[in-house]
């Protein structure tokens, strides 16, 4: 079975069709990865990559397009609503399929050490990969973001996991990390009361007291007028759909509100939905790689 | 995308590891197909194997299996206790993805020409494939056995499909058919009580009433001194896992009993499970074909 590995770059780069058709071209020159989906947001002048593929060539299609980004990419010239510290902006890791989250955080060091030799770009380790915990967070390490990574790059707890204490001149720094797969799932609610999803969203977040492994938010749905709680599930797991689900539901019920429906924005792993299935419909000792049948199937 | 097509012949012969050796073995011959299981019989004196490949692999693999039986298995010998008419008795073949019910009926039809055509066994299509409604259902299409073949296949409604209306010596008649994926389901009641499982399963099934597409029966598991509604889920677009389980609830609670919880019996295909995580969890406009991280990563 091949190991089967998922990276999501994040680009400085929302703009310039020519610069983004360039990194479509370079995500698609490995073969054995594919180029799941591509996003630019021009207000964000940011791109969003999602490639799967196995463990070997997944590193190489990263470094292609790292370099490809450091050559195209001016972090001088770069203006938009997102932070951002580097051309490449983070580039994470993901296990997908008979691979650990450890052999990702093997992955982010290998790649970040060419990266480092070939293209001379300093590199953070964040995340899973992280080699202090108050790296772990991404937000944490790219505070002050490139105008401010010269200056951030001496400080005594900031020297780069990889490299040099000074910025690539027009690249800036990268993030590169490993994590766990991550699911953007939403619960809509049978109100157009903001407040009832923002309470509902503090109650569930980690950050809050909540659930470690969750990160929520309320918003309204203007066009439906109804309120949601927009989630990041960031274990699924030691976070699974069906926790949040009941838990929004019982969390609701004080208000007399029910749940209209859920969404999940963009891919989930088959395991995060067939998870649930398995809670609901209370199934007794399932063995996942070995019952369904599609895994038969792969690599 | 490569179209998946699963293939789940079954043999005569239970008992003789020779000739199990060699099924196996043959069944292992042609690339782009799995054998994903094969279990034996010897009070039954049968073997099912379970295939799965592309759609032109498929083919030639179950070419090669009926060719290796016909000429392995002698029917003039062969005692068992399950019905039998055939050194391979049945050849089903499954739509896993990207392949619809009709293009399975196709390749069954190819098969069988070529299976007449190069061995001389006639041939019955049934179930999807059949060609007129009382040879869809394997029971009919197969009474009378090997022993009674000679005669049947003279009678005004017994023509085979493919071949002259005479058996093959020793191989005697094989039935060649399309249908939808099934999944054997269990579904676990708390009570010693046979006779519940017994009603649930009657209100249920499709052949006393219930759901088309339901098989069931009730069974006592001795070991955990618990009553069992036993089923054959055999159209899980039409009869999904979730109103199968909502309904056995339902029908349980007249009795004052609950559900222990529910067993799939070997391999179910993910969207089988999938669907049921869309209808507990209440996902809106769940694509499964683009949603699903792993369906980017098959062929």
């Amino acid at each position: 079975m091949a190991k089967i590995v998922e990276c999501i770059p994040n680009f400085s780069e929302g703009r310039n069709q020519a610069v983004i058709d360039g990194l479509v071209e370079t995500a698609k020159s490995v073969p054995g990865v594919t180029l799941l989906d591509h996003s630019s947001d021009a207000s964000h002048n940011r791109s969003v990559f999602t490639l799967v593929g196995d463990d070997q060539n997944i590193q190489e299609v990263a470094f292609r397009l790292v370099k490809y980004a450091s050559e195209n990419i001016d972090l001088t010239k770069h203006q938009g609503e997102h932070p951002r510290m580097g051309a490449t902006d983070v580039l994470p890791f993901v296990p997908i399929k008979d691979i650990t989250s450890e052999e990702c955080v093997e992955i982010a060091k290998t790649v970040s050490e060419r990266i480092n030799r070939e293209l001379g770009i300093p590199i953070f380790l964040y995340e899973d990969a992280a080699t202090r915990p108050e790296r772990k967070n991404l937000a944490k390490v790219r505070k002050g973001q490139f105008e401010g990574m010269p200056e951030k790059l001496l400080e005594a707890d900031w020297a780069p996991d990889y490299g040099e204490r000074k910025i690539h001149p027009t690249a800036g720094v990268t993030a590169v990390g490993a994590r766990m797969p991550l699911v953007a799932y939403n619960i809509n609610l049978d109100t157009d009361d903001l407040e009832i999803a923002n309470n509902i969203a503090k109650i569930i977040r980690g950050s809050s007291g909540g659930y470690k492994y969750c990160k929520a938010i309320g918003v309204m749905l203007e066009d439906r007028n109804i309120a949601q709680v927009s989630i990041n599930m960031v274990n699924l797991e030691k976070f699974p759909l069906y926790r949040v689900f009941e838990t929004v539901r019982f969390e609701a019920k004080r208000y007399g509100v029910g749940i209209l429906g859920s969404e999940v924005i963009g891919l989930a792993p088959a395991k995060a939905l067939i998870d649930a299935a398995e809670y609901y419909l209370q199934i007794e000792d399932f063995d996942y790689g070995k019952q369904v049948l599609e895994n038969h199937l792969l690599g």
